[in-house]
């Protein structure tokens, strides 16, 4: 089935130059497929990542902003394994090829990925309702990959940043946190351009014993690690880190709430032996047990939350 | 922004069998990433290709439908580079999580997947209208290669099998072409499931000396290769192979106008030196020509088609 080909075929022009020389790209965005070289000894790491319009972001959103939080998200999942970034493939649907949407679009997502230092070797652009696929793709060496599956009973729990941020950020945004100027233009930022925690990753290679990136809230990801590790978890909230800019315009409760059940944060969720110590600024939030379930304590008293989430990891 | 986790969980069930064991795939779907390894000496190829109900299929298409022509469609470009397919990554993005209508797309996708031993490697399921992106990874050695930019003057165009048959598939599917039985389960087919033509990328990968597939119509993608390779192209249209099952309901002019510009073939056209001899069953329709623009001959003499498509490309 036809599209209107010409149209579509003029928003290359947009994401052609998000692609520059790179050694490792041997053919980018213009044949049927990329050719990319791997680095020796190096396995791929790959994550597919989707955002709709008025499920991951705001309807109201701005195109630079829809694409710089597509890249930030995406890259997350990267950090959580390690993992260095090198390229990335973008299915872009979307109602009319926009000039300045387009424009708008691909420079919030070229500026994530000159960050970064990563190629947009290829994509597709098709008509239809707006929804946004990137795919990131990273190397690690196999020793070094962080997986969910490896933490140990005793290891202590550890996040990179702030927690609830991505929360407030999306309270804020949908009116129903007021905030003052400083706050505000934090909260946004943070729900449009969570900093992927690449560097974090590639710190803690050597040592985690698991990690996992904080997408769908604190007390949900930590739960995947414990799945994965066969173990449990203990956390103390009052350990929480939590952002006064926001928090402070909330009971602690509410903003611990958050931090434990907010998701779109990106902070990087980690275990170490306790033996070991971060290589990385991170706040220690708890401590792997023995017994298969996840228990919060607030003064070293179990507390049970009052709202969604919370009881189906109790 | 959260959606519904725990009901998107359940789809997982449906995606996890689609990744058999595999000595490539070091960390398959549960992870942030997955890990994979590129055969050494490899070059690392990719495309990415979406999906839109109601733009790409139609509306009434069945869910097994979809899993397969999403896949055939895919890996029509890893072919036309040649490659080997080793991994594919899905972002299904669907209104809600129907169990019936995943477990047909899911077989409908692992039965093509399967056949070409292609393991689904990781995913993202998310809430919103029917779209559907599909990621395929292949090996291939960089020296071999399939390009669009390599076609010299004097080289035989081929293509590896009948045209017009997406065409002729969409316009049955869009009650525009009344068929009898055989050939209207001929034209579904077709349109439903394309067979991707990996044995053939394969085989001609060391000797043609371009390689397109043919998607958005054959005069289309042979621009593709004649604008990457800076010649020209003369069709013989008398020459383009047509399925006499559908052709004879139409006129001969007719029925090469949909050979020419109809879409969705996923045939390769491909170019060869004529010292050489093509390994594959394949139909020679043209050659190579100086002069920068692409001419159809009919007996000899240019032809103008009347509608669309055709002038863009003269």
């Amino acid at each position: 089935m036809k599209e209107t080909v010409s149209e579509f075929a003029l928003i290359q022009r947009y994401f052609a130059a998000l692609t520059p020389p790179s050694s490792s790209v041997e053919l980018g965005i213009g044949d049927d497929c990329a050719l990319l070289r791997v680095p020796s000894d190096h396995s791929l790491a790959v994550s597919i990542d989707t955002q709709v319009e008025g499920v991951h972001f705001p309807i109201a959103a701005e195109a630079e902003q829809i694409g710089s939080r597509v890249a930030c998200c995406a890259l997350s999942d990267l950090a959580a394994m390690g993992a260095t970034p090198l390229w990335a493939t973008l299915a872009l649907t979307l109602p009319n090829a926009d000039a300045a949407w387009l424009e708008a679009f691909s420079r919030g997502l070229g500026t994530v990925l000159k960050r970064f230092n990563i190629a947009l070797v290829g994509g597709d652009t098709t008509q239809g309702p707006l929804v946004i696929t990137l795919q990131v793709h990273g190397a690690v060496a196999p020793t070094k990959a962080l997986r969910r599956s490896g933490a140990k009973v005793g290891d202590i729990i550890y996040v990179t940043g702030f927690l609830g941020d991505g929360a407030a950020g999306l309270a804020f945004l949908q009116g129903q946190l007021p905030l003052d100027a400083a706050a505000a233009a934090y909260v946004s930022e943070r729900f449009y351009a969570p900093e992927p925690q690449l560097h974090a990753g590639q710190a803690i290679a050597d040592i985690a014993s698991s990690a996992i990136d904080i997408s769908d809230g604190l007390l949900a990801d930590l739960t995947h690690i414990t799945s994965a590790s066969g173990v449990g978890a203990q956390i103390n909230v009052e350990q929480l880190p939590l952002n006064p800019l926001w928090a402070r315009s909330l009971t602690q409760e509410q903003a611990q709430h958050w931090a434990l059940t907010g998701g779109d944060d990106y902070q990087l969720c980690f275990t170490l032996s306790p033996s070991q110590q971060a290589p990385i600024q991170a706040h220690a939030i708890g401590v792997i047990t023995h017994e298969q379930k996840l228990v919060c304590l607030r003064d070293g008293q179990p507390v049970v939350l009052n709202q969604g989430g919370y009881e189906h990891f109790n």
